[in-house]
């Protein structure tokens, strides 16, 4: 599945907050539309916001010669759409590096680093799934926790990368979808993205895996992550440390999938992590109908951090990085 | 919270699938009333039903003299209601002696009888409360998963009637309300019903207890129970089994509040009790708004089993039972 497209001097987005029930493709001609997109949440996911400003800032130079202020402008209206992406601000700054040295046709310039940035994306995720294959020694079962897919990413994804690499070579006997409250990312992308990709997959609550890892139906668990710390510590979607902490007690291994832009060097453990509170109504109000007596008494932490101890392996683009992750890891940041 | 009355010949429930945004009280003065409001699931929760059924037993004699066929129609009528809940069948039984064997005043002495099921059941809540003290040296923050309290049975409840009974000796710090998906038990009717009785609590979702017990948030567990078998082996609402791996994990007390009626000596341990696969559409459909692409592709188990040597204690109206159960359960039954 490819969330993002660039066809004909459009930039094509498959509205997320519209899917799985609608497949709607917005398009983005103009700076102030990308980074309302972006602000809106028409797409999501670390990697492939990177991926949308990038393109986004292409098109602000259609037209326009490059000039100090203006590019200014171009950089704060896309930083400013999302606080805590990492990849949107170092998209936006590898972009500008390019207009700066830019001597002639800005635009086209501009528009083949956007590209080489999206397939750069592709081909990293790509190489995470492939080097998670020696992890199936046979055709498993397999939960994931949120969504790490194509529609986080420029495509293809790292935890449903690692996933469609394994099913690519029949080693995929189905997978496990959490339905990851209280965003149903799983829900609403995960389960959506595997079927159309014919991937087979049965979506659970949450609270489930653990009566299905007893019963012996999940053989291996992979999920992303959005900040890893230096020593391993994994931060990511709310409920994955419980999935880690299941998944040691019943033997199961358990795999994180990101790219090595995701290690954060300037953290030395998990606990330095910060943790985002969100809006209590996430989990009080669904479809815009109040579902909960009293909205004040709600806690809605975004994520939670999984100790090293319980993380089998962090399959990265460059390998697949083992425990005591302190020594591994730090071959990424040389 | 009292969600069952009986006032002028009038059975008055909370309408259940009202709650929490409505408090909405459903009159009902017939036998075909009566069966409905349990079929429709206006009151649910094995113990409730069981008294709803015993009133409205009785309500089914008010201008009608005994006879066989009539009891038996009765007792069809209402035992066809719902298929799993051992409670209605018990109380309609009893019910139906005391029918069988009145000489005069039979709706009165009918009346009387329900009445007595239904102050028996919150007796025996309070004795499985005042039982559950000596588990509390001192204020604690304590987590639930689903609804066992004053809506699932005749008032008071059975793991929120430890609760309740904590809290009146000021043991409760606070209380973390598990969400309960996929049908929202915790976020619909305990964090109403605790709200209501002025327990500090705050609603999370199931995937969020991990973090906080990692944190040092939860002193202790306590959940009812709907079966447990012989050996102490504990069925209960889906998660359960969950949060018993988490608790034990983090070193935190794990305890079931249940009846001793709940314990079922037909079933030597927790691999025969037979768990019920609901609707699919429970977890896909919400607010009559499908949210998953493939309503196929969905697993939902409604309860798990969580093994005996994971439950810290049973508490009954009896006393606290401790592993080996076996040896304990077994004076119940004698």
């Amino acid at each position: 599945m490819q969330p993002i497209k660039f066809e004909n001097d459009v930039l094509l987005l498959i509205d997320q907050l519209k899917l799985p029930m609608q497949e709607v493709w917005v398009k983005i001609k103009t700076l102030e539309e990308g980074a309302k997109a972006i602000k809106d949440m028409i797409v999501r996911g670390a990697p492939a916001i990177g991926v949308t400003a990038a393109y986004t800032y292409a098109l602000a130079f259609k037209n326009k010669p490059f000039s100090s202020d203006y590019a200014n402008l171009v950089k704060e209206t896309l930083n400013s759409t999302r606080p805590t992406a990492v990849n949107l601000f170092w998209a936006v700054s590898e972009m500008e590096k390019v207009a700066k040295f830019c001597k002639k046709n800005l635009y086209t310039t501009l528009l083949n680093h956007a590209k080489k940035i999206h397939a750069d994306d592709i081909t990293m995720n790509k190489k995470i799934g492939a080097n998670a294959l020696d992890l199936f020694p046979k055709k498993l079962k397999v939960l994931t926790h949120c969504n790490a897919g194509s529609l986080a990413t420029g495509g293809y994804g790292t935890a449903l990368g690692v996933i469609y690499s394994a099913f690519s070579k029949n080693l995929i006997e189905k997978v496990w979808v959490d339905e990851t409250r209280p965003f149903l990312q799983g829900a609403r992308l995960t389960a959506y993205e595997l079927e159309k990709a014919g991937v087979p997959n049965t979506l659970i609550c949450d609270n489930m895996s653990a009566s299905l890892m007893a019963k012996g139906e999940i053989d291996l668990v992979v999920v992303g992550s959005d900040r890893i710390a230096k020593n391993g510590d994994v931060a990511n979607k709310i409920g994955t440390y419980a999935v880690a902490v299941l998944a040691q007690y019943h033997k199961i291994p358990f795999y994180v999938a990101a790219p090595s832009s995701t290690i954060d060097f300037n953290i030395a453990c998990g606990n330095d992590i910060p943790i985002e509170e969100r809006a209590k109504s996430e989990l009080g109000i669904f479809n815009g109908k109040q579902i909960v007596y009293d909205l004040d008494n709600i806690y809605n932490p975004g994520f939670d951090v999984t100790p090293n101890h319980l993380v089998s392996g962090i399959i990265t683009e460059e390998k697949v990085h083992y425990y005591p992750y302190i020594n591994s890891l730090k071959v990424c940041d040389s």
